[in-house]
């Protein structure tokens, strides 16, 4: 049984130094490298990618809007087509840095507000995958679970991956829990980690409504934007291998 | 007897037009791309892209400085370090459309404020080949007669071609009479086109103190930038063809 | 009777250029000035501003998003209270231009999607208002005829003035009709004329219901961003006049 | 005896922070405020004004170049013209903040390379003069002692103040000694202090040839950037006071 753990790193800008991405970097199996558009720069990329391959860590490229001030996060009405190029753009841009620096671009992580759109809209979603495939039908797509984004890999026969998170509620339905509805957010670091086992080990979460719901956990989602949040993934991976699970690349999981 | 006619193309943004792109590229050879940080966009890339591929057009990647509001022409203290990793992230953002899109990348030829300065200088200049050869060292680095650019790409073994210019004038030495001298420009279209015929032809120019100065001329710049720039574009394909010049793609001239 | 014709300037950025701005600024009252978040540049500003100053016309600040790419047309989920300080920083921005050339900054009309949000949302339209009245509560808001943003501004007695267009359709409830909807478009320039001397004169329009429906009409939205329409502009200020209506500016029109 | 301790603040974007403003601005008169250009965003001007405001702490416009990946400390070749525009832009920017906070913007203070160019170069330095001057020509302009901005503004008859640094060596001439160059930085915190209030009490400070040299501080530039930056404000602040100076507003201390 295996189970990546993807984190996004390379979020700093120019003097702006944000993440602690020497610390999160031992635990994690795949990066999300932001590609400058909603955070990172080409020095910092340079720097990601390498940091990488030192601790032998997959890539991926996290393409987001161009809104740095809004760190990427606040929705922008983008047409597909533009989304498209937006992402081919992104690719291109760090895949430049895997090939200067000897290692092979693995995924593709849509981020924060692109991300979120993308699991809803299909117009959107299946922009991002046309982009994707277009550039390097190798590429993992790595996309929430249940997501229209994941359909549209699935749809246009581009490899794709599932993640969950450990600190958000599923409804039934297998979805996210809207953020600021009851249940939306898992606060206890116990059961945090009870339930990313269970998904990983079982496919399986108790819903919002005390249900069970299967979700398919190719990846769990880990952070490191704080001292806290890289002592639980540290955390998170020692419960996990415990419990017989092996940390592995996101290519291995899904091979 | 050939030569490489290259223009820069895709200078359009967002909502801004520039260039007459779809009037000039049935006569050159080559485009140099902007690649997002003077010029261009995801999408003026992609479309420019289609463009070339629709008329065997050869793929350059033109990258330049991150200032758009300068158009790139502006000196900017920028470190070898950090100039590397500028070029790396834009031919690595134009090469994704050029997957794309089905075309090979073919050249780099760096823009406006940055072609100048790694034209002298040997840091810069020494940087931007080690950026380009970490990406692709098939890659043909395209720059000035008798710059520094062109002494690092040899220096490396990097593929590179040499650019002559019909409208300026040449010292003795074989460089450029510095812009604001007497003699900097030329201005008569037809003693323009009667000295890229003799630069091309027999490798050599009238220098601004009468001396003949030889000079390589693997490729012409040209420019799509007005309708007079086009209609001159067309005379000199038309002279030099007549001279019996092929106008070819720059991989072949340099072959 | 009086009315005021505004028209978009100052919309250049570094070396693009866009619109015809000279050849329509001889028969407009009114300018709304890009203030470099979506279109323009300082040096554009200050050259537009120039401009205005020489034509007697009087300078409105014409914020946007910080979207260039998108020309400030793409909707963005920005927070009011955000909103509200990008409001600011633009208007402050251009009425530095204003006071370096001796000329009192008279509106704020929103660009774009931040106009068109502003309609519709009244948080968004508080936020504006509230931006626009803490730099200078004597700055006159102009914006859609019936809109949440007017509404925002006679809330907080902010003076205001409502615009109407030449080329759109009116529901019989005064809105505009939405984009892509029968009857959105009003194509006949006869028609255009007709019906913008009636909006003026008698403060109502014919609704695509074929009902008549009053409308506020202190200002008309003119363009300039073609010869055509420029020419347009020449022909309804012609035809206002000869219909007895002087073109002024807008706060004398709502004095 | 007067003088002023004036320090960058506001130099966080979007979700970047920098800088311990809330630590080092109760020891503090005065403040300079990017203004969105190398560094800021408007949400943080906003912030940083009423922070400002609330402890009594004057408010200066810190313009750069737009830079913000090279945090405004890389040279650029602008003309003087368009400086101007720059500087215009980002006062006004600025301003619109203090107006909607009941502020009066008291100075303004160039930052990193564009601060440093105007201290050697005349026509820049006379055109930010002259761009300070259109907006508003009671702003007090804050330069490096004995730099040709000080000049330049003295000549136009601009309010205006000199700044000496606690860490950087002087020459016999009283210019900085260039960093790099054996003198450049003092290292020591006691020296650091004896020689700020020996600058500020005397007007004299000990060149590193040993020799005395004359020196005008109005103002002496502290950091917030740090934990220890901040704990050597506090020390300044009780020496300069133990020894009898008062902290005060560049405006009284140029009274």
């Amino acid at each position: 049984m295996k189970v990546d753990l993807n984190c996004d790193l390379g979020e700093s800008f120019g003097a702006y130094k944000i993440g602690l991405d020497e610390a999160v970097i031992p635990y994690i199996s795949g990066a999300n490298v932001a590609c400058g558009f909603h955070a990172g720069d080409p020095c910092v990329m340079a720097k990601t990618v390498a940091m990488c391959r030192e601790h032998g860590v997959r890539v991926g490229a996290h393409p987001g809007f161009a809104d740095l001030m809004g760190f990427g996060r606040r929705n922008m009405n983008v047409s597909p087509a533009d989304a498209k190029n937006y992402i081919i753009y992104q690719i291109g841009a760090l895949d430049a840095f895997c090939r200067a620096c000897g290692v092979k671009l693995q995924h593709v992580k849509p981020h924060g507000a692109l991300y979120n759109m993308a699991a809803k809209d299909q117009a959107l979603a299946d922009a991002i995958v046309e982009g994707v495939a277009r550039v390097d039908d190798s590429l993992i797509l790595l996309g929430l679970s249940g997501s229209c984004l994941l359909e549209a890999a699935k749809a246009k026969g581009l490899p794709c991956a599932a993640e969950v998170f450990a600190d958000r509620g599923y409804t039934a339905a297998g979805t996210l829990v809207p953020r600021g509805t009851p249940g939306d957010l898992i606060k206890d670091e116990d059961e945090m980690i009870a339930r990313v086992v269970r998904m990983v080990r079982d496919g399986v979460a108790t819903a919002v409504d005390g249900t069970d719901v299967p979700l398919t956990a190719h990846s769990v989602c880990v952070h490191g934007d704080g001292e806290k949040a890289v002592a639980f993934v540290r955390r998170i991976r020692s419960q996990l291998e415990a419990e017989g699970v092996e940390i592995a690349p996101l290519a291995d999981v899904i091979a």
